[in-house]
């Protein structure tokens, strides 16, 4: 490795960020992604390595001098590539698409040129009063009540996921309740959701110190569509009341993640309000469609509630992490989340004349992100994002109309946004785990070609098909050939031929 | 707005990724971003813009209609830009330097490209698997036992912040305990850092829960350059077992944020193993300087512990957000934080041949970081890293000097890495109010100037400057002017001259 000294003689050389390489190497990389963009739909979807495939091709420890961009490049395509599930291929109806777009990449791009860490407004004035004008932007288009805006009384703030969301304002829920009750009674706190609400919301309960016990996931049926019963809610409530514990906080969900079924906000949080529980509305993915007048009903009550995230890196084509969550009374989170070391103070902070928005997210530093949302905002306007969400949603409805056209196919739940539901029928005579069996054969064989990746989940007990539609790629012919695809499965699996 | 149908139409026209756009766009950014690098030292470091100033430049909401990508380039650089405090700049020495690089850059431009969500290994198996690989190439560079690896018995996961390192640690250690001492013993539960332990250590130890009055911070004094003693925590731990309540965590800083003070892992660990507490090292900072051999040993006794991070977007070169964390039981992570909704699985899981990242986090989504790293590490290589590294040590060295030869000036505490902490010495006779008062017109006057940006901090009641050498583009030539802009300070306060 060389003596200090011969080292210290190279260390003088070496510059990682030389302006001229920079833009050289940048060029070739903006070529290097424009062409994969272009060739996507020449890869599988899902792709079909094994485990360990990536492990294996790699050398064992870190190169000691540097090797050339072409080799890395290189790599690049011939190693990473083949073991990428191309979320972004117009063939991807997966999960909940992560929807992306130039203008989302190009204020990704910005952000990473500045570089600049946000966790107090002197750190970088613009990157916290840009995230603030895009919250009240966003805000605005969603038809969110002042009490939720910097222009009104509340507030916005971009967090990196939805469990980070519900973790902030759960835990300024439990610091304002634990206030009245005694931290002593930590044990008698109860969090509501249903069984359709978002794993993560369990998972972060207990981080936050919530009786795995005392997490009620009410159950939900077909009949209603898997949507949160009111009812339900009050009487769980009551009954907690009546044992001596002490209701804390409701998520509720427009758009769950099984099935996009709506949680009713407005009568839970009518309920919720009664007892003074904090109501979180997650509407990580079917948020984007609200900023539609003809799909805003969904937020209706939403007055009601004290706070409201939604992930544009899911529907708004914005690149991943990009939670926004706003709440009425920021000083909560404030309460719960400052910090106030001697290295961070300044006249700004102490002044109470800005916003640090290291004191409503669990790190402390954190990146311009606000850039990329403003970029989309004004490099699309309202109109084409709202195209954008209708045009998803009209593919969805066609691909629905193809299901329902075949009577070997089923729609299992109502469709609200651009997620299909669906199942091969039930045999006449056969009992479910048959028609599960059938439908589980049919998705293994249509991934497994890599030609399209859909997923599936069971809900009240039924095993369904999930076909989400909104890839940013994805076209008419797309879900076209997707359904040509899934026929020529079904016809395989009733012709008996080999899968 | 136009009737439904009419927007039906125009959505049928937009393209948010399209990839002759991208290119040409991306072609277009990249030059403004390899310009701003070019001229980034024409800015003033420190932004002197008052509150409000973003807000009231633009317009209230978000437009109906696309603006064009000029127009909002122009806007970044008249509006944005002025109000960004600049840590690219070769003369920010505030804080920690967020350190960047080409390769770093290029790799982010590749996570964008792929965004991939790699929340579980089938979702993005080459997104698990160069994470693995590159956890334990940082792992040898950093001479962590195969305990730490997971070509040994251990892990590792990118995380965004040492917040979120420090959160799931924390978790898995408190879920653990309370299995062994019972859930309702919660609030027995102690935690130890000193009074140097990062501001972050406190909120995300109340965040799971631990009692407020269960959180030590041991003090420190600058006899012993404000590093924790074994012995005080051997006294603390015995007083609180004592006292009825459960040791459980320690937090041990190699390289504090106020000073890069480190505490002695060895000893500490000593202690804390024999009363079965998790001991946790944040290295967030100077964890980076541990590829030299030279400064490998501020990590001795590592192998005592049961978690390590540190965070290469401070000093590796890696852009936000990446914080690297070894544990040596990913199990116990795992059965923490772990969720299994039936829209996640799938047979790689069920299998248990794979890594689920999404078990070893607070979120459920997850971004494809490891590529910035591994473009970092194979870019560059070690030895340019290490160079990198001494390059920076060098420079604060050649600061320190500078310090030492005006008589005006002292250093404060010693110095370990790239940061000098140092203060105008007192006058004789004046109290330490005066001193203090000096320091911080110093501070504020070179700051006022734009031509460098310094902070402060005040540890043990001493008053002092914050030299962090390290932005990328820092050469020789920028320390030596930030030093003399210091000195034409110092002449300036004590000729009495208007500041």
């Amino acid at each position: 490795m060389g003596s200090l000294d011969s080292n210290m003689a190279e260390s003088v050389q070496f510059k990682p960020l030389d302006a001229q390489e920079f833009r050289k190497q940048a060029h070739q990389m903006v070529d290097f992604i424009a062409d994969y963009y272009q060739n996507i739909e020449s890869y599988p979807v899902l792709t079909q390595v094994e485990p360990g495939f990536l492990r294996s091709a790699l050398p064992d420890s870190a190169p000691h001098r540097p090797e050339s961009f072409e080799t890395i490049l290189k790599d690049v395509q011939e190693k990473i590539i083949p073991g990428i599930t191309h979320w972004l291929s117009p063939n991807f109806f997966a999960f909940f698409p992560a929807t992306v777009s130039t203008a989302g990449f190009l204020g990704e791009m910005l952000c990473a040129c500045f570089n600049s860490v946000g966790f107090n407004w002197l750190a970088s004035p613009a990157s916290t009063e840009l995230e603030i004008v895009v919250m009240d932007w966003l805000a605005t288009m969603l038809k969110l009540p002042k009490t939720f805006m910097f222009s009104g009384t509340g507030g916005g703030v971009i967090q990196n996921t939805t469990s980070d969301s519900i973790l902030v304002t759960l835990i300024a829920a439990r610091d304002r309740a634990l206030d009245a009750v005694g931290a002593e009674n930590m044990h008698k706190l109860v969090v509501y959701g249903s069984d359709q609400t978002h794993s993560t919301f369990a998972k972060v309960c207990k981080l936050a110190g919530v009786s795995p016990a005392n997490i009620r996931a009410l159950p939900t049926s077909v009949d209603a569509n898997f949507s949160l019963s009111p009812q339900l809610l009050r009487r769980a409530v009551e009954a907690d009341v009546e044992a001596g514990l002490v209701p804390l906080f409701l998520c509720a969900t427009v758009g769950t993640t099984s099935t996009t079924a709506v949680d009713n906000v407005e009568p839970l949080a009518e309920v919720a309000n009664e007892y003074g529980i904090w109501v979180h509305v997650d509407a990580a993915y079917a948020g984007s469609a609200c900023i539609c007048p003809e799909f805003r009903h969904y937020l209706n009550g939403i007055e009601r509630v004290d706070s409201f995230s939604f992930s544009p890196h899911k529907w708004l084509l914005s690149y991943l992490d990009c939670c926004c969550l706003w709440v009425k009374q920021p000083g909560l989170l404030v309460k719960a989340l400052s910090t106030d070391p001697e290295y961070l103070k300044n006249k700004p902070s102490e002044s109470n004349s800005v916003v640090d928005f290291k004191d409503w997210q669990v790190g402390t530093g954190r990146r311009f992100k606000s850039l990329r949302l403003w970029m989309v905002l004004r490099s699309y306007g309202v109109l084409n994002l709202q195209s954008h969400i209708r045009s998803d949603i009209r593919l969805a409805k066609m691909f629905e109309g193809f299901v329902k056209s075949d009577p070997r196919f089923e729609i299992v739940v109502p469709r609200h946004f651009a997620l299909v539901c669906f199942r091969l029928n039930p045999y006449p005579h056969s009992g479910s785990a048959d028609t599960e069996m059938l439908n589980r054969k049919l998705l293994d064989w249509v991934n497994s070609t890599g030609r399209v990746y859909l997923t599936h989940t069971i809900v009240g007990g039924l095993y369904m098909l999930r076909f989400a539609v909104g890839a940013s790629l994805t076209d008419e012919r797309h879900v076209v050939a997707a359904w040509e695809l899934i026929m020529e499965g079904a016809d395989r699996l009733f012709k008996g031929s080999a899968f």
